[in-house]
């Protein structure tokens, strides 16, 4: 098998994510498409990017990324790193000719995010915006009956990301930085909620809502609250909060179709609930254990009932990569591509100028 | 004990639940507040309006909800008609004297709501509108438990009512029917909803939203959508449909605050979903089956844990009502007055207007 | 419709449930099998059963429950009194051609049982033990399934009757009364537990297992474990205690075979779970609200998904009852019989044997 | 830090679960207590086993286990493989001076189990019986709140292990093999609901119970039934089939004491429910998400609510063995040691002699 050598930023939350996921690939995932060689970590705190590599085994670290981007044995980038470092360096990585994945929110904002998508695209290289959600083997069950024509038509798409982590003033991390993360929840929580519902149900035509932010000088928003219209004319609401008490990572959607339904939430990510009009005196949402021989993922790991953990979606993704890469095929419709991290900072924007306006906010999409 | 003589209008869904509850008033409330004698119920359809009256015992029926206005021995006038049969006999019901209940929506639209609560206003009989979800007591608790601080700050109320009985564009009742119904979801089951937010939050301050119609000709709303804001500074969102496949009487509400959360469906209406930000290693949700003999209304129940059913919240609610008019107190703040369904009304209307115009609407409310 | 006269002996927590129930039928069962007449109500302190008469309209309150048996007027002797007022009266009022219904368990044992069944069974008239848990809706569905071959081949029953209010040494009632109750969670829960075994899955015949008692002082059982093995070959547990904190009505059962499995939480009554084994690639156990137009008893209710509460079961008991009378239709299968009951003490005796000798103890059952 | 050469006997499903937690504690346990080098693995099937080295980054493989036996670089023998390989290699491997792990159950019997332990505790290395649920974090918070006194004097242990994998007659493996396996459900499923009952409630004083085989042709046991009696005065029963259709891996148990009840479930191995009588007026089992930062074993892994799966547990029992290891210090109580697995193996024979005699078997435990 081929080997690809992996330079990562970030040695943080996502850097032991995404650490994790590749060291796991090399034999969870079997043969894996390629064999991910941890070449290269940069981070800005020099003795824990250092130990950093010790632990994850990466063969140097370096305080400067630039390092990772004119090493050639690294063929994929992978940007860990605080919002304010996913343009330059992303688009660096690319222009030197090495596929790369960005954490989520590809940019700071629309305008940065399409910049984002429009340079490295023009290099022709594989990109991935790391939504990982999208690899919940029960997000990807749901995603394929909806595919398949079982829920019907599609009327309704709810969803909310609840924590609540940030109630607390006295934090400071670069995640309520304006200049580093762009904003609070929208950013954090509202785009992967976007990620999904564009994911299961297309694309949203317009938002009704603003962001709130509630703790005394904090400089970003803390929630976003928004009625949405789908191009698909199916109708909701999207939410998210780091204020919900009790809620540590609550993402909760539902989908309502005319054949039945389906409904999720993170702190139980093995599950999917699903509604099935099927005139069954029995009805109800049954919960499903995704978990069996036939679902999503599951040839990777244990026998059916015996569950995996959120860090194990990111096997599930960085594999779907190294497979893009190793058989040249497209990271789309299943990955998410800088496209659609651009497309979702388009209608997290639009929340915002909504929030100011007053007015309903029509999406729309730049095309390269 | 004194008695009361009760004049019925409706015979259906509404007259069942209302005359079962002050039948069941007679002895499961004990001493009840005043005896409800069931003097007489009126109806479009003689026939069936006859059958219920031997059903329920009604002393008798008439085609003409005019002559339960006239009739002397009737102290109590409810009314459970179709919509567009709200304003006329409450308003004629409270200028005769009678005191007067009034289901949900008050009026048709804010406007009529407003009549109808100034008219009856004026003449200083008792006021209920019949929002019976107050009287769930796991909804009470709630209550009880915001009122004492036990939430801290409120910053998140979101609130839905999901049905699903409305999928068959066959369906051909009043509630479909614009003229006698006024809208869809939105009077049916967003009412309920705002009713629940006031209830439990404090007034709306501005909503941003719109309604929808799926179903090919159908002439009402089958769902709302919107993102709000309280005068209290917290926000979420308001949503009603009745096109949620699998959901059939799913009436969700989840409230944070600063101290806790607390959480509700109606499908499971005797459980209070509650959590407390109290330092406790083992935190998380608890599941409160409220039926303790500290519970509110459980006083006239079962052992602990002997649930009780939807219908038995209107033993509660008619109870209050009695209770007022025996005792001469306040239907507010745990019952409804005319003028809750007013206000809830004055959100309906601005969610339409949000709707129509695009902008997020504030919502103000008339005074007498 | 005809008319029933109904003599209550026990005017308590049984006395005001099955009052209820009789009240209750009158309008929401419609038309009913017989209109009950309220004719005289028995209990020991005069005092109470005056304003119980007053309370639910009894024409007559009496010291003596031979002034039932007596009384001409009366058709259905309905016995809720103490286990030690079981056997003589009603067996009192079948001899005077009075049908009857005793609550659970029929006897303190199971000769007592035997005796109560055998006498009663001589004379001719209707009898019903009343295990109201056969008339949960969720209950009789799952019967009708199995009944139906749904779940194949039946494997596993294991039940358990948890509640908690029973941890206080201090509690004083006829409840802890050997002589009065018989025994404890034996008596009081187990029989029901034993009951819906039976009802679901047919008889038992073996049982390996002992009661318990860990309150100083007590003079009756406060839990029961058992293994158990069943005449059409399933094996399971049957379990009940009132010493589980935090469970306070938890009758929760599973039932697995072949081709699927039932589970069912009596602190939820309104819903069953049920799995099929139909190859369904989304497959799980549903969440079946069980209050749908084709589901059992529902034709009494609500539109579906408004949930009844626990009181709500003993209308249907009661209005199986006055359907057999009227129509002189068998009790059995759906209603419990005497024999029944019977049968219950035979498998709770042989629990208790089983804890004497160390031994499993096969069951058998006496005929008349 | 120092490292640790392991050899492993089995390369199917423990032998995958343990490597994979081999790997990954070398850099999710930070710093670990001694780098696992992966020295050799043996097997039956030659070619699978080549595969498996190279899959999971051994240095050589094996179809003979005596060659890790024989390896000085190997300092850890894991042994994964059929039961009835259980006795010798591990033996050998002990007496040859390693340290030993040995899937569960320890031998095919108590005998075999005792033996085990005899001759491996001779040797004075560390042994552990890997047990692995021991390790899910709510079983071990569950342990910590039990001996901080947090649920009072225990009543109830009530544990059943339901999967429904084995319900096909032509399944052909080692697991249906009496000589290979020794037992069905016994060994494979009840031993893990005794060792966590012993884990929790302490040792168990007597059985009454049975095994019962269903399918036509099998030779082990389908399912296992018992009542049993704790030391500690506490009552229950333990359960476990392969055949409760539905049920994947619903390792399910319930503790209730005086002061509260705690309760679980495999299929959400993240959750535990605990409630406390701690005169809350809101009182009811809360579902605490066991993830965060004050939880044990959460020190490895990721912020609150970002669940771990079922993998993730060999995680922590091979951690705990390695630091036992590395500081010479006791793998019990927290691990199971060898005499954890023999306890467990007298207990399970106490039930089959328990259902071929018909009696209640007192367990008595041999001591070294």
């Amino acid at each position: 098998m081929g080997e690809i050598g992996v330079g990562m930023l970030g040695y943080a939350f996502m850097g032991k994510a995404h650490s994790n996921a590749f060291k796991t690939i090399s034999y969870m995932t079997w043969p894996p498409p390629l064999e991910p060689r941890l070449v290269g970590i940069a981070g800005r705190d020099e003795q824990a990017v250092e130990e950093a590599a010790t632990r994850y085994g990466y063969e140097y670290a370096t305080g400067d990324w630039r390092e990772l981007v004119d090493d050639d044995r690294i063929g994929l980038f992978d940007n860990g790193g605080p919002n304010a470092l996913h343009a330059e360096p992303t688009i660096a990585a690319a222009e030197a000719g090495k596929h790369v994945i960005c954490e989520k929110p590809l940019g700071r904002d629309a305008a940065e995010s399409f910049d984002i998508w429009q340079r490295v695209a023009a290099t022709g290289v594989k990109h991935l915006c790391a939504f990982n959600y999208r690899f919940v083997p029960a997000v990807r069950l749901a995603r394929e009956m909806i595919e398949a024509g079982e829920l019907g038509e599609i009327r309704h798409f709810r969803g909310r990301y609840l924590q609540d982590w940030a109630d607390d003033a006295s934090l400071d991390t670069w995640r309520f930085d304006p200049g580093e993360a762009g904003s609070g929840a929208l950013g954090d929580l509202t785009t992967h909620v976007v990620d999904l519902a564009r994911f299961l149900n297309g694309e949203i035509a317009s938002v009704a809502g603003f962001a709130k932010t509630f703790l005394p000088g904090r400089k970003v928003d803390d929630a976003i609250e928004a009625a949405v219209e789908f191009e698909n004319g199916s109708v909701g609401t999207i939410e998210s909060t780091r204020l919900a008490l009790g809620r540590r990572n609550a993402f909760q959607w539902e989908i309502n179709g005319s054949r039945g339904s389906l409904a999720f939430d993170m702190e139980r990510l093995n599950e999917l609930q699903v509604f099935r009009a099927d005139g069954d005196r029995a009805r109800g949402f049954k919960t499903v254990l995704v978990s069996e021989t036939d679902h999503p993922f599951w040839e990777h790991w244990w026998p059916p009932g015996h569950i995996i953990g959120w860090g194990d979606t990111f096997v599930h993704e960085l594999h779907h990569m190294l497979r893009a890469i190793a058989d040249d095929t497209d990271v789309a419709p299943y990955g998410a591509t800088f496209e659609d991290g651009y497309r979702a900072a388009e209608v997290c924007d639009a929340i915002l100028r909504s929030g100011e306006t007053g007015a309903r906010e029509r999406v729309s999409y730049r095309s390269l």
